[in-house]
């Protein structure tokens, strides 16, 4: 996101980075209740409900405001999150996911949508070496990861358009080069 | 609801008593949420979500279970209040708001409610013999009120099986003999 927003401000086009969930001063509140580790008995339906009152937050005050003004939003996290978590790593029923996500944002769905992808394994090796302890999200075992990372896969494979798929396991150098080449510079050919 | 209570106990019906937003220890923390001034600019659809997720982890954790175990569920307030704040009062769409009830509580409506009905100005007028700020909803102006109540009346005459109304202006004796009247007397006599 970072490498985005330095190429998004050399070519001056306007932009707003956020988060979720949070990204808003409610939002903010919401993601804690939500990654406390305290509440392990949250309730599947409780944890969408949540999630997604962050994200209509999240929509209503800050995305759809700044692409009015004509601003690009770069947004760590989104809808697809819910549907990968949720729906194929809990097994919940996609079709009813999709409609409360349309509701909530008021049909507001990415444009454009990075998926940085690794194997599980790598992806707890990266976790042992941060500091602090694994959010509620985080403690999940490994066989949730591994569906939720197929979801992702899936999500990608229906909607080729819209995502581009980034080999993660690589070392940064070679993901920013791979994410150049695939989103950058067909896109800088069309703005010009 | 004392009275109710303490008829249920005088036939030795098991029963218990919860309210909403609330009612577990994650939907206080989402009860506080809601009903803090400080959040003004709360978004509709946000503050249906998180109604809905107090609400789903209620359903989850406490109600289910207790009728599980053949005990009856006495709560302040549960599906209706949305339909009557959200939808009547803030215009949204009915049959999407029933919807994502039905999915956010695996269909577990009520069976029977209560609805205690006055005035605005009788209601707003007890508000004020009371201590402490009025809350987030409170604070809405009197058209909203008035919007809610009369969704209220409405939902209760789509379902007048499921619906007892009660003339809450009176004094609160008769207000408990109108609902002995209308709710427990047939009751009993059924039960018998």
């Amino acid at each position: 996101m970072d490498k985005l927003s330095q190429w998004l401000e050399g070519v001056g086009i306007p932009h707003i980075r956020t988060r979720e969930p949070g990204g808003t001063p409610l939002g903010e509140k919401i993601r804690d209740l939500l990654l406390d580790p305290a509440h392990a008995e949250m309730n599947e339906e409780t944890e969408v409900l949540l999630y997604t009152a962050s994200r209509a937050q999240l929509a209503a005050q800050i995305i759809s405001p700044a692409l009015k003004e004509g601003k690009w939003v770069l947004s760590d996290r989104y809808i697809d999150a819910t549907l990968a978590y949720q729906g194929y790593g809990r097994g919940m029923d996609l079709q009813a996911l999709r409609r409360i996500q349309d509701w909530a944002t008021k049909g507001l769905w990415p444009h454009r949508t990075v998926l940085l992808d690794c194997s599980i394994q790598v992806a707890f090796q990266r976790m042992q070496g941060r500091e602090g302890e694994p959010d509620r999200m985080e403690q999940e075992k490994e066989s949730f990861h591994q569906k939720v990372r197929e979801g992702y896969l899936e999500l990608a494979k229906g909607e080729p358009q819209r995502f581009i798929v980034l080999n993660a396991a690589n070392p940064l150098d070679q993901v920013l080069e791979e994410f150049r080449k695939k989103f950058w510079e067909p896109l800088s050919r069309k703005m010009q």
